[in-house]
């Protein structure tokens, strides 16, 4: 293993707390040795990292879901990768495993970090790496587990989902679509939301950046919205909030439109529709349900290989181009999941 | 019965809708004669109504889970009244009963409307009819299924509640701590506080009008807040957000603070407090409820009947006083549920 010396790890870190969008000079381009693992411990290379909204929050500091990225501190990110030494048992070179290796092209995972890092060997066959970076990954769990145990869809209902083609979205309109649900998106602009019913197979998509939401969403949602599945908040929550049907679910996943603000969060106006149509606003987060992923993992497979759902992932190659490829997130410019590979 | 046609029936009807605070010249007093009622049919003498903050959504134009009060029509008023004549087997004179009389001094409710009127004999044996406008009636019901079956308390959570002195405040924190919770009350003024604490049994009582709700909140809470009953909206739903536990539960039942408003309802800011703490807003409509009332009716009488609850009527005597007992609620200064007897 004494090949390993002889390689440089490039690193992101964050340099800067962001005030509004991430810009470059936010961000420290860093090199490092490689060095081999201890005992119990596995290096990893980077094959390709997930690109999240999430990411935005975890620059702020404050209390959340999860400790923010400290200044100074490799950018978090999930990927996968390959292993290239290993002192584990568990995992052998050449294993290709999912796992939270950040913005570097080697993570080196301790024996005691490995829980903690989320590093599980993935099974090819289900899935290419990409797709567990999707449909089978983080942004797949998030919509499953959102959609089935926080919204519940029943047959015949119509469920609206916000971010229509980012990874939450995709598997969130096709998997409501696979339980008999009238499935309606919104997205940005006429090419995209083409691109949701044509290829993601919705049944409507609205786009938010024509201006008639609120018609538009009367017009695709004549019985009003029985579920919402909420990644913007933000103008399009308050929206959504006066067409709800009765006993309505709205689940807040996330508020993309709001992360990058630098005034405060706009609160939905509209609430008061959840007492008028005796409706519910919850908030989820995927890791409370890291139990039951297999189970998922397995449910979403299977539409994948009988072709009832498509992962669709928005490649950029090229880690050096991380904090510009970020940023394709939040103008919206990403036709799927949002992937940056390494090589 | 010949006598009735002597009798003269005062009413108030809605003249114009507000901008704001409801005021005197908004009103029109009225007289009509009484009539027999009709085959099937009941007349009411009212003894008294109930004032409650959602009598304001009524005077609004548009839609809500109930109809508004039309330009010209009677006042909305729930109430507790006097069988004086009946052409109905179910009532006879002398028979006490719960009813939505509006605000007037009699009330015809023909065969076909005693459904919808909600008119129901009540049993004085289980409370005075005051009682049954307060704890066994609209207010506590909605106390009852807000926090029984949307708030689902458990021992040892902590619940906190708005308008703690009001009616449905009142019913929410007695049987709270009943239910063996921690409770703690907002209310207006330090003399509203001490005797939320002291007649109500609250554990403690937050002054919003001392200014200092965040820090209060967390003094008071210092596990965070399990549930939250919120009967007033605007900056204290956006500050108890702040102060949320994993898995709360926020019960949207009104939003007293908001009705007056003659700028847009604020929505709350903080409400992706939900998706962090993984928490729960949800609105709450007592009419879903109707046919488990006498369960509910069943277990609060036991409850007064053995002292371990408390019935706090704020009394006004005089249907003249209408227009300005009404604004009491707006302006936070009953202490107890506001009642307007008639004589």
């Amino acid at each position: 293993m004494t090949a390993l010396a002889a390689l440089t790890n490039h690193q992101i870190r964050l340099k800067a707390r962001p005030n509004g969008l991430p810009t470059r000079d936010g961000w420290d381009f860093t090199t490092e040795p490689v060095a081999e693992p201890a005992d119990g411990g596995v290096l990893v290379k980077t094959l390709a990292i997930s690109l999240d909204p999430a990411m935005r929050g975890w620059m702020n500091e404050g209390k959340s879901y999860i400790a923010p990225v400290a200044i100074g501190e490799v950018m978090r990110a999930g990927g996968i990768g390959e292993v290239i030494a290993s002192k584990n048992p568990g995992f052998k070179v050449g294993d290709v495993v999912s796992c939270t290796p950040g913005v570097q092209e080697y993570c080196l995972i301790a024996a005691d970090q490995i829980k903690r890092n989320g590093l599980f060997k993935i099974d090819t066959r289900l899935g290419t790496p990409n797709q567990w970076l999707n449909v089978l990954g983080m942004p797949g769990m998030t919509g499953y587990f959102g959609l089935m145990d926080v919204g519940q869809p029943k047959a015949g209902e119509t469920v609206v989902v916000s971010g229509a083609a980012g990874a939450v979205g995709q598997t969130v309109g096709q998997l409501a679509k696979i339980k008999g649900c009238r499935v309606v998106g919104i997205a940005g602009g006429a090419a995209k939301c083409e691109w949701v019913v044509k290829e993601l197979g919705f049944d409507a998509c609205i786009d938010y950046k024509a201006g008639n939401v609120k018609a538009d969403l009367k017009d695709a949602c004549p019985k009003g919205v029985d579920i919402y599945f909420d990644n913007v908040g933000g103008e399009i929550l308050d929206t959504v909030l006066t067409r709800l049907a009765r006993g309505a679910r709205i689940i807040i996943c996330g508020a993309i439109s709001q992360y990058n603000n630098t005034t405060p969060v706009k609160g939905p106006a509209n609430y008061l529709s959840l007492l008028v149509n005796r409706a519910r606003m919850e908030g989820i987060v995927v890791f409370d349900y890291t139990e039951r992923f297999p189970l998922a993992v397995a449910e979403l497979a299977g539409y994948l290989k009988d072709g009832r759902m498509k992962s669709k992932e928005d490649v950029v190659v090229g880690m050096a181009t991380f904090p510009e490829t970020l940023l394709k997130l939040f103008n919206g410019e990403n036709f799927g999941k949002l992937v940056l590979q390494f090589a």
